[in-house]
This record gives structure tokens, C-alpha cells and sequence, in this order.
């Protein structure tokens, strides 16, 4: 149950340490705040396996990506995991350049993640070896119509048996699968594409919902996914005249504020592929 | 007419590469979304080649500079000038300290700009080699009363055709310049001043701009200016009873979010001087 | 009176130099911007000096750590003390590193502070070399009943006089001494806690009275601490349905915009202890 799911961050208000980008940081933190966990940012290599020792769930996020964080990532991963921490990646931009797709391909090979959640451009490059997104959009191309939703939940499926990974590919319909089930979730809305930061914020989110839900980690990242895009419907629902983006934003992070188990349970629209 | 400056904003969506401050780079990301076009951030030296050779525009901010820095900007600025696109320099506090006049004079040495944004203390120092700025905001012995305009406007068209950039001076009044014309624009409200961030939105505004209007550098820095003045005016018009500079930092992104080319061309003020 | 702190901080329009982490930088400007000063933020070793001697207060902010920006604090620190200024320094997350209490111990040992203002459980594990953060904020158990005040009390202003510095522990009840005297102030909301940042944003609110009331240090820092709590109640009270946390950070802000020295005099809550 997607309820319990976010019951229980509300409950057991789990510390999260982000090494994550510039841009959207802020954004990051607030949305953790609001969901009822607890943030730590924190990227300098020196401090990082203690700063995550007291946490019980890591996110890493490659956007806007510096060299000098790579090792941080590193040490962090290798420590969380050790500890038997929820490790979440967000490959934001991956196909955007070497440096981005190597650094996610060395550190999938140095740490196994409990998910890695990215747009479908990204987790078709991590695929593939190679993607069509714009920057750090997803590829209008990549869009996924009716009939593609099955061949691609079955490529999912396989790609999170050979990485041992829930992988969690968001658009227009977002995937969320592990070797064997795949959640197709229909919430959101298209103008979240509009908001800088929605899919860096749900990776936190889902950093969150792993780390209070230690034993049930395919049905968390679920539930994160369909509490952000709830969040969307929620806070659009709430725009007033003027209002554009930056209010959206807003509404958006207010939404997951707002939100409960039940709020999710009863909002939350998906079927599963078995 | 800035109306096609915009609508070719929406409808090519360009692909903007930034190397900007982290005081603002969520607005300036979110302002480059809200206009239609797409955002990426990199700093990264071994990275930026490679983004903005998938980019059609660079928007360069020396705020809250760091050295290391410096090096992906040059990187990027060359990289961006051979493959033809739009790139823009913002230099914020520029009359701070050495290193920020520096840095500018070496960018502009081994980078051809587009343009050049900046408040009008910062653009008399580039031109004069000092300033009165106060730290990052304009100096108020800087503010251009009414017959100051037209002296200020024939000295600017001599620094661009110095520098064969065109130079937009922003304040009270805004003055955008190649070296044989001048729009001397009127939008804009002074609240804008105490919203950390509304110049280096702009300078992003108008890579895209410029990025949108290969052709046209000149009348696409101008709309790109108005558009901001007006988003100013458009956004203060929903100020609610305790909205504050938070509230309106969001309302001027949500105007341009709402903003198309038929409202900038009926809400721009300017005049040309020629 | 507070009234007057506040007042000259709109009067003077002081410049504030911040080094702070990058979490929280953009709220940092704008609180500024909207209590009437005027911020610059850097941290680059090679321009500290010269840009710290322009301004007349200096904030310097340990959270989300990186070694490079030590020398930069230290070179600062130094300059500003130097030249008589206003510096402030807030231990964000002291107790979840070894990194950051070396740090904090270090710039205490190099840097004469004018302040330290951190949450309760920051400023116990300064004082007791350990503490009980839960990350960056403040452990529950740390939490000051009615009876412990008085004895947290004796304890802070004993610390002062060690230091030599205006000790400012916030809280549910926050306490703001010197060596004789102690500030008991009971302003603000338990939901500021749901918005990140709302520490660092003080921390630069309080290095804005400081730096504009000089001879009054003791009285200054309270009357910050006393706006930042009512800009809490009054933003509180223009939350509509369905905003949240993300509305209620901007709401904060907007209630320092529309606050005046007559307010904040109005409206603060405290008592004195002798």
C-alpha cells in the first residue's frame, strides 16, 4: 500500500544526505522537509562517509556535475552501502557528455544503487549506451505512446535484473520496475516540465520513501513516484490568475507538504505489469 | 519587431548552455524554461565543449566567481564562438575587485560576445576600468536622469563598436546599443532592485534571445530587455495584500511564463536613437 | 529598542558579505535585499579581502562544507576584524562532522566573532565538544522546557565571556547573550522548522543589524532574532488554502519586506535576564 509507504517517512522522519547539483539544491532540501524527512547536504570528500553514517538514505545526482565530486560520490556509496543505507541515482543529463556517462557508468560498477531514477532519455542512454535527450530534458522522441508502455516496462525489467537496481523511468507516463513487476503510474502533469529541479526533487523524495521502507523498496519508489505527480495535479489545482512556473513550483512542494498516506492512496493512479 | 523576437523563442525552444553563479542559477534556469527555451548548467572544464556544442547559445555570469571556474569558461566561450552561437557575458560586481575585472578583460580578450549585460555601474567600469558600483548593485550615483540619456547612449555605442559587442546598461531607464543605434527602454518597476538575481535572469532571458534570432543580435537583446522590464510591471500588477520580494521573485518569472510575443509588443516602452 | 536596530539597518543599507553554503545562498540575498541592506556573496580565497573591506559586515556559514572555502573564511575573518566589522558565524551542522567542528573550532580560535548564532544543538556542541544533531537541525531532545531556560541561560552567557563573543542559541525559545545579560525571546513558529534555511537566512539578518548598529551588539543581535521570529507569525498569517512550506518560505521573507522597526517593536515578544 502506497499509504503505508508515506506513513511511514511521515512517522519515522528518516535523515537523507544529498550530494547533489547547484541548481536545484534548495528545491531538493525543501522537498524533503515537506514530505516529513530530514536533509543533510553534504559533497566535500572528508566528511561525507561520516555525514552519511548518521543518515539512513543517500541520493546522488550528476547534474551539473564537477570532478571534484566524483570522489565524495564514491566514498559516500561505498559507506552507505556497507551500512546497508537506500542509495538512489539520478543521472540527470547523462547523455549530455563523457564525463556525465562515465561517472554514472563508474560509479553503477563501484556501488550498487537501490534505484536509479531518471527521465526516460536518461535511462535510455544508461541503457543504450547512448540517448537522444535535449540537454537535461527528456526527447520529445522518447515520449512513450500506448502500445510502447509494454515493450518498454519489459526492457526496464531487464535492465533492473542485469543492474540489480529498481529502476524508475519518468515522462508522460512514468515506469517504475524491478526484474519481475513494473508499476505504470499516471499521475502529473506536463507543465512540471516547466519547473526546474520536479525530477531532481522526486529523487530525493524516493531516497526518502526507500529509507522508511527498508523491506518494500519496488512498492517506495512507486509510491514517491505517484506522491510527486500527485503533487503536480494537487498543486496545479490551486493556481490562481498570473500565476506561472515559478508559482507551480511553489504549489508543487506545498502539495507534498499537504499530502498523506491517504491523500496518496486515494490519488494515486496505476496498474502493474507482472 | 520583438514580437517575432519572441515567438521565435517559443517555437525553436534553443538549447542554453550556463556558466553562472550559484546565488541565482535555479531562477536562471527556471526564467529559461518559463520563456520557452531549455536550460543546462556546466562549469565542469572537461564537460563544457562538449554541452555547448549541443547548445545554440552560452550565457557566461562571472558572479561569485571562482578561479576554477575561469578555465570552462574560456573553454566554452571559444568552443561556442566557432560553432557561430549567441554568447553573452554578464559581469556581476564587476567593480568588486581585481579578480572580477579582470577575469572580464581576459574573457573579452580570447571571446568574441554577442553581448555584453550588465547594470550601468558594471558597464561604466568595463568601460572606464572603474567604478562605483556597490558590490553588486548599481550605484545610485550611477542612475541616469533625462539628459544624461542621450550623452550615455552615443558613449555606448562607441564602447560597442570598441568591442563589436552589443551592450545593454540596465537601470531606471535601460539603454541597448550596437555601434550606430540605441533602444533606450522604459519598461521595468524599481521594486525589481530588491530581488536578488533579476539581472543574471535576464542575461539568460536574452542568450535565448539572441540564441532564437541569429540575424537580429541587436532587436533581440533590446525584447529580451523589455520583456524583463515588463515582466516587472506585469507581475507586480497581481501583488496580493502581504506579498512581499519573495512573492514578486516568483511573479516575474510567472510573467514571463504568461507573456507571449503580442504582450511584450504591446507592453514595451522604447525609443531609438539613431 | 529594536526599533532603532531596525531602523538604521533600512537607513544605512549596509553591504553584508557572505560566505555561505550554496543550500541556502539565494534565500540568504533576498532576506537582505528585503530587510534594507544589500548583499554580495563570495568566496574565492583570491577576492575575499578586497571585497570584504568594501562592505561592513562579513557572514560566514559552515554548512555544506568544502575545504577549499576555509582559507577563504580565514582570509576574510581576518580583514574584517581587522577593519572593525561585524562578523558572524554560523556552525550549521557542527555536530555531524569532525570537518566542521575542526573548522568552527579553527576560524573561533583565528577569527574575533562579533557573533555565533546557531540552533540549540549547534551551539551545545560547540560549548560541550559533542552534541546531539540530528544533522543540521536541532535534536528533540534539545528542545528547552520552561525551568531549563534559566539554567541554559547561565550556561550561554558563561560561554560568552569565554568567547568573548554575543552567543545567539535559537530554538522554540530563543536566547540571545552576552557575558551579563541574556535576550529570552519567544517569537516565531514550530513550521519555520519545515523551511530550510531559515537559520542562515538570521545569520545574515543578524549580521545586517550588527553591521548597522555598532556600538549595540548585544541588543541588535536580539532584535534580528526577534524580526526573523515575527516575520514567521506575520507570514504565517497570510497563508491560504493550500499553501505550504514552499509558500511559507516565500511568506517569511515578504513579512521581513513589509516589516519597519515599528512593527518588529510592536510585535517583539522577550524578556531580559540580568
Amino acid at each position: 500500500m502506497f499509504k503505508e509507504c508515506f506513513d511511514k517517512v511521515r512517522n519515522q522522519s528518516p535523515l537523507i544526505h544529498n550530494i547533489t547539483n547547484y541548481v536545484t539544491i534548495n528545491d531538493v532540501a525543501n522537498i524533503l522537509l515537506a514530505c516529513g524527512a530530514s536533509p543533510i547536504m553534504a559533497d566535500e570528500a572528508v566528511e561525507v562517509e561520516e555525514i552519511t553514517s548518521i543518515c539512513s538514505g543517500l541520493n546522488i545526482n550528476i547534474g551539473k556535475l564537477n570532478r571534484h565530486m566524483i570522489p565524495a560520490m564514491l566514498l559516500a556509496g561505498k559507506k552507505a552501502c556497507e551500512l546497508g543505507h537506500a542509495v538512489v541515482l539520478d543521472p540527470v543529463g547523462v547523455g549530455a557528455s563523457r564525463l556525465r556517462l562515465e561517472t554514472a557508468d563508474f560509479l553503477m560498477k563501484e556501488i550498487r544503487f537501490s534505484a536509479i531514477r531518471g527521465n526516460i532519455s536518461e535511462i535510455k542512454t544508461l541503457m543504450y549506451g547512448s540517448g537522444r535527450s535535449k540537454g537535461v530534458d527528456a526527447a520529445a522522441a522518447d515520449a512513450l505512446s500506448g502500445e510502447d508502455v509494454e515493450a518498454m516496462a519489459a526492457a526496464l525489467k531487464e535492465y533492473a535484473r542485469e543492474t540489480g537496481c529498481i529502476i524508475a523511468a519518468t515522462g508522460s507516463v512514468d515506469l517504475v520496475c524491478d526484474s519481475r513487476t513494473c508499476y505504470v503510474i499516471r499521475n502529473g502533469r506536463p507543465e512540471m516540465e516547466k519547473v526546474t529541479g520536479t525530477g531532481c526533487q522526486l529523487s530525493g523524495l524516493m531516497t526518502a520513501f526507500l529509507a522508511a521502507n527498508p523491506g518494500n523498496y519496488l512498492e517506495a519508489a512507486a509510491a514517491a513516484v505517484a506522491a510527486m505527480g500527485l503533487a503536480g495535479e494537487n498543486g496545479w489545482s490551486y493556481m490562481q490568475p498570473g500565476d506561472g512556473s515559478a508559482a507551480y513550483r511553489n504549489r508543487i512542494i506545498d502539495a507534498i507538504y499537504n499530502m498523506d498516506g491517504t491523500i496518496l492512496e486515494q490519488g494515486a493512479r496505476f496498474e502493474i505489469i507482472c
